[in-house]
């Protein structure tokens, strides 16, 4: 019975009392008071990243006038970085704050969730997630591990990151140390490479000290905070293995079932607009760190058409080992290869031309 | 007062009934019930556009139990397709769904928060709006027409429209009476077109009997359903005066003044997400469609270098005219031109060659 339902019985049988009396009780179980915590991947240093959790804890306490209130906690505070799935899965905390691919050992289909090599760029990626059978995929994957999750935001195309030394060939790769995010170290093992997975806080004593030889981490205006380009020159484009990387708001799914529908409606819209926020700030402030950078001294470089083609193959092999043994790996890199060849062939017609002519006259003058 | 601070004092002082009595306007305040209306610019047959206005009362709806309750009203049902500004500023209705660039005319700077020629793509946009001081130019514009807008969502790049003819130089432009939508009217009339403003309702009668010679609209998913292929065969591209053209929320601004605070995060939260559904809409959309035009016939050609570079050169003139009359459109021109010079010396360097591998993969086999 709904609330207006509920006055008008309570005026009609005369009982004004207890119609707001009985009244309040529903309105409370629509409008609870909330308290929340939120374990953080990603430490308060990295402004956008932390930034979009701000925006999207912000933006729930503003709908609610303040009754559901989530309190973030950056790595170590409650849980350790690469802890915040397990963390939410057993309830530790109420919400997370990460990027699904972290977790591939766990589940190797998470790292469609963020990025595999040669996968999608960040508009693709949101078109697949929403309107692409994604959105479906996700929540089949993360009710294993007994969490809700909402995509929220790209750190769209990511750098290749930066390396001691010129990498012209997949020899020069031989016995690297590469620190690298997620899925892709499967990927880099296959051309010589040594993948390391550090959190963000120890990349940078990891790269003075020479125990690892490069480091990608996200693009020019995270990078330059970990102030990598002190230690290593030479800045590598394209991020091949991210295209487009995705964060992720993961709920402890009995948190989520429990909550009442407008407060589910309220912390999805919240997630998406931060994830909007989130791409767009990280469009906003790439092009000038990159301009600092480069008047730093650093020298940006592109990786070969030989290793590119060479982690492509590399990409593929490993991405058929993973399928043979994994059927859900299996449908979901079927979805997602037919999505992106779809999707570029029409991106190859309007959108590129497009941006094509435009950084051609973004470079007159 | 907090709500739970007036039921302590009650109850402190004996008084539950009195607490209760108390408490309930100050929740009524800040849940009122409403009902607005929302005049639209687009048809319910545009099923993106006119979806994504439906997306964002949805969510106002859920996250407000109801109590906010929103109803779109298509073109011609309260006001013509593109009087929703009037009508939102004037009062006729509360909400206006429209695209900022239709009203050129009264104000050339409302151009700037669609799409100019040769202006932002998708991203750039947004990252414009939310990031490099485009919200507070759209703030202050629309200031001076009594509404607050919302920016809600990209068309994505768009195609260049349906010819009859073939175009290959600036020559076969005099003369074509060409529909095509918003400021670039002013920028193809310098190369000898005759630009034509047609609702979207009437564009496939014109182009039939001849009143025109040429339509541009949007891109696959939305110029199919017009069923232009039918009498015009070269679908040309890009469209270089719409990179990704940016859709509206107006409120009539004494309206939004008056809503309580949580009202308005609602209402920009589910505008800005139901904006992230659109232009993930497109991307979804058009791959699909452009395979089904060009499998009924539809033949893709390229604007050729001559017609864009003439073209840029035109729009240059164009905005430097308007700049030298109008001292607001000339300081948003010059943030503009600015942001669109540093986000693309950027994007050739990661996003570019990224989405160039990608599409050269796309194509193989």
């Amino acid at each position: 019975m709904k609330r207006r339902e509920l006055l008008k019985v309570g005026t009609a049988a005369g009982a004004g009392f207890l119609a707001t009396a009985v009244a309040a009780p529903a309105i409370a179980q629509s409008q609870p008071e909330l308290k929340w915590r939120m374990a953080s991947t990603f430490p308060q240093t990295l402004e956008i990243l932390w930034g979009t959790a701000a925006q999207l804890v912000k933006r729930v306490a503003e709908i609610t006038d303040g009754r559901f209130k989530i309190q973030i906690f950056g790595p170590g505070e409650i849980v350790p970085a690469f802890q915040v799935l397990d963390a939410t899965q057993n309830g530790t905390v109420e919400m997370g704050w990460t990027s699904a691919y972290y977790y591939w050992g766990k589940d190797p289909s998470f790292a469609f969730f963020t990025a595999v090599p040669f996968g999608f760029n960040a508009r693709l990626a949101e078109a697949w997630y929403l309107h692409g059978g994604g959105a479906e995929f996700v929540d089949e994957v993360f009710k294993d591990y007994s969490c809700h999750c909402i995509q929220a935001g790209n750190t769209t195309a990511q750098m290749g990151g930066f390396f001691r030394k010129e990498i012209k060939t997949v020899a020069d790769l031989q016995g690297l140390k590469f620190r690298i995010g997620g899925f892709a170290g499967n990927v880099v093992k296959k051309l010589g490479v040594v993948p390391q997975l550090i959190a963000p806080g120890e990349i940078y004593p990891a790269l003075e000290r020479g125990v690892i030889d490069a480091v990608e981490w996200v693009g020019p205006a995270d990078d330059e905070k970990l102030g990598l380009a002190k230690i290593a020159k030479y800045y590598y484009y394209p991020g091949w293995w991210e295209g487009g990387a995705v964060a992720h708001a993961l709920i402890n799914l009995n948190k989520w079932n429990e909550l009442p529908a407008n407060y589910k409606a309220a912390l999805t819209a919240a997630a998406r607009e931060a994830g909007l926020w989130m791409t767009a700030k990280y469009d906003a402030a790439n092009p000038a760190a990159l301009k600092r950078l480069v008047a730093n001294g650093v020298l940006l470089r592109p990786f070969s058409g030989e290793i590119m083609d060479a982690a492509y193959k590399a990409t593929e092999e490993t991405m058929n080992e993973f399928a043979a043994n994994n059927a859900r790996f299996s449908r979901i890199y079927q979805s997602v290869r037919a999505y992106i060849k779809e999707g570029y062939q029409w991106w190859q017609v309007c959108e590129l031309p497009f941006d094509l002519y435009q950084v051609r006259m973004s470079n007159r003058s």
